[in-house]
């Protein structure tokens, strides 16, 4: 294993400090327990947002922490939830009387964590649940996962509380841009977790993993390596059957690295599914390219859509001040 | 090789329309010959500056280009400097009465066709040339290379033009900056090029390539994979005996991703450089943190150190609005 440590267990503790120092005009770091939150403090009334997750997927979840969409993050081990207590210390750290809304990708133990700080927590608060990777089949047994569409979730609410909009309005519109919004991803290589030490499968030279998730494990079918624009409408359908998107609908396409790809790559792929929906109609008028929700290392990409009304598109572009997702501020 | 790609020779007009398309709120492409530009014409007689060099470093420079930074582009074939009269069409299509400076990285086709488009240009033209990577002496024969820190002479110069500046003081800021940075790089893995297919080096599962370039090539030393602690030294002993920072003096610190290895690794090769500096008396009051100037998918990093005084600190701080930098706009 090659990576940039110096000892396993102390990674995540020395990168975290790093993010702190590299952002500490934006963020703060507490420890014990662990989280990160907005160095300003919460507007009397306004909801605060809170979301949290394995560690490996940076800039997922600290990365945006700041003005205009998360209040707090907190980070677990690599590909592990954090604990309730991380939770709740965030949500008492920051709430100020407007309640606390958690952004909870669906996964066992994020929303089994997630669902005991709530409990434990002395104010109103609510949950949304990101389920927007379409690789796997509806009624699977434990839902579809939460993926690269966690962050427009977290960025379209994070706008309307700062906004003024009340918990119910929050977790409501959050509901809703989930629902908008759905996900695939591919990946050309595993990852590389670090207490591992080795890939977490193997793909053929001339193998793809399809339907892959972002925690090192086997997607839904291995492939033949197959041409960019392939790749793209085997991905596109399967977004499309689940969102049925309509002739001049209005949408955001997120083209999202793993952590292995070059930008290079993913702007060939966003080139290309820009084109997939054009061509039917769909009007792609918002972007974001880049490596926002990674799986460590490892080589490859996600497609996401989420489909804009109105209220979602004027709260997409409201000013963002975060480490990793900025404007108009 | 595996990458998302339709044809290797389709690659970089594939990859460059959907930059384009993912970014049309800023920029716009030009073909025949290709380059970037800012979609809002030149403000009367202010300092265009214009840079270019093989792609394969993805965002640098494109994703530089907008308002604060770049006026213009010029995108060669992978590792391959573009040539004359793409530079020239650039100029021609951005300049408006106040001079164009080129900023070149020190590699002998880039400084040649910068070179060649100057003489060709029938207005005020002069150009900047980067040299920051330590890892060769200074008398080598070519000399040094323009490495990452390229873009923090592009930030600083770009905000000096933007305020006004006139062409001989943009140059010889951009010949201060320069001056005032240096940098080194440490691969763990070589890059694919895609017209070869194959890895341009291989490194053993225990070594790791110092002093390496962005082109694919060896660096200056085999080295055994060391710890980050290690690597940090290494590096940041070379960039002191460059620079020689006195204590109490301001710097801005750039962690700099080759495009493989993830942001967790990048922000704890953070910390660490920012520790090192922090103990000799160097006050680190600017960072960067983030893939700015990749080797394809080259898993390594790089560290910039740029020492500031209060003017650069201000430029460094105005505002920026491209494709990959972006604050206070």
């Amino acid at each position: 294993m090659k990576k940039f440590i110096n000892a396993v267990d102390s990674l995540l503790d020395e990168s975290i400090l790093g993010f702190a120092k590299a952002h500490a005009d934006i963020i703060q770091l507490q420890s014990e327990p662990t989280f990160v939150r907005r160095k300003e403090p919460t507007r009397n009334g306004k909801v605060v947002l809170i979301s949290g997750g394995g560690s490996g997927h940076e800039p997922l979840h600290t990365g945006f922490v700041g003005q205009g969409m998360l209040d707090a993050a907190c980070p677990g081990q690599i590909f592990t939830s954090p604990t309730p207590d991380q939770m709740l210390a965030a949500a008492q750290a920051v709430e100020n009387g407007g309640g606390v809304l958690f952004i909870v990708k669906n996964y066992a133990g994020d929303v089994m964590n997630f669902e005991i700080a709530g409990e434990m927590l002395e104010c109103n608060n609510a949950s949304v649940l990101i389920d927007d990777d379409v690789s796997l089949p509806k009624d699977h047994s434990t839902g579809r996962r939460g993926v690269a569409g966690t962050l427009i979730v977290e960025k379209i609410v994070g706008a309307a509380a700062e906004n003024g909009a009340d918990l119910a309005t929050c977790k409501s519109l959050g509901d809703k841009v989930n629902q908008a919004t759905a996900s695939m991803g591919v990946a050309l290589s595993s990852c590389t977790v670090p207490a591992l030490g080795k890939p977490t499968f193997d793909l053929a030279a001339d193998e793809m993993e399809m339907g892959v998730g972002i925690h090192g494990e086997r997607g839904r079918e291995t492939m033949k390596l197959a041409s960019a624009t392939e790749i793209v409408e085997h991905i596109a359908q399967q977004i499309d059957d689940e969102l049925k998107p309509q002739q001049g609908q209005q949408a955001l396409l997120h083209v999202n690295g793993f952590g292995g790809t070059p930008l290079l790559e993913l702007h060939l792929l966003y080139d290309l599914a820009a084109q997939y929906w054009e061509k039917r109609g769909i009007n792609i008028c918002r972007s974001l390219v880049g490596n926002y929700t990674t799986s460590l290392d490892m080589a490859g990409a996600s497609i996401t859509l989420t489909l804009l009304d109105e209220e979602m598109l004027k709260l997409w572009d409201a000013p963002v001040n975060t480490a990793s997702l900025r404007w108009g501020c």
